[in-house]
């Protein structure tokens, strides 16, 4: 290191190895860690505190801990500890192979959770004390204040609310992100709260960095350790199509005079259909665009270089190794264009709603009436969580759900009689594309969106199913508002399971 | 009358009768009138519209509207044009029998909307254009402005959008009404959206009239009659239970140092467990409160005048008639203490978040893993709406949902393996009270929460039951995260359509 990462000398004089760190965390306690999309979390005290668990485990003695983050991380936290079953509850989100077997074996507690309201809800001692917080940074400034890496997710909450506090100074993230970020101080709790004063999505209202009492630091420790940077899929064809729907639609809505011509801020969730949306705003002709969002991936920082994207607001970031090699070689060109905000900001309802963000995100299944599940795949087993989905469907401009109308080789439809989980409600769905097309829900009573649905985004596998279902529906359901036959509505997940497939 | 209500000479010059200005709604048009609750909407002009409707059926010829209002109306409006089938779509909000009867017959299409996206919705064109506005006032102002009534619903907005409009101008509304209202003209379209500086619940940020083109006036109809004004019935002992559980938890609360002693705002539904409620503050020695919320009825006048609630924040009122007359007598206290507000704005999310509202409302059923069910009963038939319980329980500090634990004489159970229709996702909801008791959700696991439900809220009834759903769910489930056997899930709400009970 040409400069040394720790510029505190109380703190400086903390530094241990990551084992001596994570002997500070005892059994039961409430943890709370960084990282938000596989960016900026622990690299080194959460393996060290499984080995630990491990070795306790071993001997006899329970060792398990209640864990909040940002949101995913990555192998060497969320796997690690899931792997010693190490983890009692798991919070707000989560993406791990690991945990996720856990959690649906029933042997790990999960609570999925908002995004935007997990700073909040802690502060309003809805889990209970934080014993401790585990923060990566990429550098102590000489006053104690902390510069954030990659990610800034819940790490302002963490740090104000912890009894004691480990920080990570990881160097592998370049210096240069130093002014990037923006974290905001003016919250406060209920009756004491004030307008948040963001009118555009770039602007900046807060600081650089993370304050932290030094007090409370029980341990200091050096890293050098890659953010999970996995490789990006090209778009297959069905992302591809799926895109090109919707640059129809949002050019047709540019038309009406119902979206200006550089659109709203996008928020976008992270995926191979969403970076082909990205594409597909460049190829149509889209310029001057801002986004607002959680994560920045591929994607984005190619619209930033052509200058397809003015800014970009986000929380966090999923790079490829490539990308990030990308983001490195010219972090001074994108700092310039990138804000990194707490989740608290990315994702509060006040400004989803007054910026008009047009919100893209994926989902599992929608049913005939608009009704969108994006966390469990057949009503019971978790996938990964709601995330920011519901922050941003709920209060956006444009409420819009990307899906191939199929999944495993077509033996799933996307689209069902009844979801058998919901995270968006019929009152939250504006838009819904699959490679088939696009049904624009808006104005339409339930039964109109089902006649939109089944004409414009089943798949033609399933289209006379549903059709069939509908008909008999609409004869002889209880109600005529939404029919529903109940004994049928959630059958084709039962046959599913049964069969293998949901075809009759 | 002592001084005309009608200030303005060229509106006075427009005064004919409600036939006259029906006359000006053409079929196929888009109608957006006021009324909220069964306050402040039109009494004369759409009555006489429906006569219309009824003789050009008689003769052949077809005559529908497309119908928005602020939320519910009464007989004289949404009764009296769903008995002639005028409606051919309806939003966002009602709770008439003859509306709900054919929109439940299939025959009357209804987009139940969350009542703070209304004025936003139609701003951007999701509903296409507003033809005619007909909005009752209590006044009309020398200057052509219009001081509402006992609702202000989404008035602004169909004054600002509407091609033409058409006044009633009721006189029995008092003239001491001017100066309660708030109507805030800050609102803009996205990108232009700029911070709403209200802080406190009872702060004025508005205008205390409506703005209105008089050049778009078509017609001005002079009434004489009274909202649509029900008896309230006494509370009833599961209502007093009920609220009797809310006020032990809201002490512990408050001993916790979880809320402040004087709460926080508080946002109430409208019925027999809100009103025991709030009769139930007042006994428990709850002083200086305040009310943010969409509409006020019996109990919180009851309050004010005990200085209980400091000040109330609403949209409209739903009043008994005694209650009504108390209030038109004692009309100068209630101004200094009442403020009513656009309904974007007394339902508005960056408003009900910014202020940390305490959010009571009711609902249909909850399931094990508390998705809650406000709209439809048995999954296809719809109650009344979503109204704003969307807006608050997404948004406020807590989201309590208060219900008695069984229906229809004991035949239906509240707490239901799987809901039949989900209004609010397990995301958004916190509490959850019957008169058995009060299950604190928060910081819970879906299994964890199914564990606190059966035990504290669900009827002994239907204990066992739930609990052997749960059970065998737990063993059989395809996942265990949010452990469900999808072929018996909904069968609860079968055997009642097939028995009448939902009792095995």
């Amino acid at each position: 290191m040409s400069e040394d990462r720790i510029r505190n000398p109380r703190l400086r004089g903390l530094v241990v190895s990551a084992e001596e760190a994570a002997a500070h965390i005892h059994p039961g306690e409430t943890v709370a860690m960084s990282g938000f999309t596989g960016s900026g979390y622990p690299k080194v005290v959460p393996l060290a505190l499984a080995e630990r668990m491990d070795r306790c485990h071993a001997a006899g003695e329970g060792f398990q801990i209640r864990l909040l983050t940002g949101a995913s991380t990555a192998p060497e936290l969320d796997g690690a500890l899931a792997r010693v079953d190490g983890i009692a509850l798991r919070l707000p989100f989560q993406a791990d192979p690991e945990a996720r077997q856990r959690i649906n074996a029933g042997t790990l507690e999960y609570i999925d959770t908002h995004l935007s309201h997990v700073a909040q809800h802690t502060w309003f001692g809805f889990y209970g004390e934080v014993d401790t917080a585990v923060v990566e940074v990429s550098a102590i400034r000489e006053d104690g204040s902390l510069v954030p890496s990659t990610s800034v997710g819940n790490n302002k909450t963490w740090l104000d609310l912890a009894r004691k506090v480990i920080i990570e100074v990881n160097d592998w993230h370049p210096l240069e992100v130093d002014g990037m970020h923006d974290v905001y101080y003016g919250t406060a709790l209920p009756p004491h709260r004030k307008p948040i004063p963001l009118i555009h999505p770039d602007d900046r209202i807060g600081e650089t960095s993370l304050r932290c009492d030094p007090a409370k630091v029980v341990a200091v420790v050096r890293t050098h350790a890659a953010d999970r940077n996995s490789p990006f899929n090209a778009a297959d064809a069905t992302s591809e199509q799926i895109a090109a729907h919707l640059m129809d639609f949002l050019q047709h809505e540019v038309k009406l005079g119902r979206l200006p011509k550089n659109l709203l801020p996008l928020q976008s969730g992270v995926g191979n259909i969403p970076n082909a949306v990205l594409l597909g705003l460049a190829r149509s002709g889209f310029r001057d665009l801002t986004a607002f969002t959680e994560v920045i991936q591929d994607g984005m920082l190619d619209l930033l270089r052509d200058g397809v994207l003015r800014s970009a607001s986000c929380t966090g970031f999923a790079l490829s190794p490539d990308a990030n090699e990308e983001f490195k070689r010219n972090i001074d060109f994108y700092r310039e264009r990138i804000v990194m905000r707490t989740q608290e900001i990315s994702n509060h309802p006040e400004l989803v709603r007054r910026l008009g963000c047009l919100c893209m995100n994926g989902m599992i299944e929608a049913d005939l009436y608009g009704n969108v599940n994006s966390t469990h795949v057949m009503g019971s087993r978790i996938q990964n969580g709601i995330g920011g989905s519901g922050d941003f469907a709920r209060n956006g401009y444009l409420s819009i759900f990307l899906s191939p109308s199929t999944a495993k080789n077509g033996s799933i439809s996307s689209l069902v009689p009844m979801v058998s989980h919901v995270d968006h409600t019929e009152h939250d769905v504006a838009i819904i594309v699959t490679e088939q097309g696009v049904a624009d829900l808006r104005g339409l009573s339930p039964k109109q969106r089902a006649r939109a649905l089944i004409a414009r985004c089943a798949h033609p596998d399933y289209r006379d199913a549903l059709q069939d279902y509908f008909d008999r529906a609409l004869r002889e359901s209880y109600g005529k508002h939404t029919p529903h036959l109940l004994g049928e509505a959630l059958s084709w997940h039962q046959r599913w399971l049964d069969t293998g497939s949901m075809r009759a």
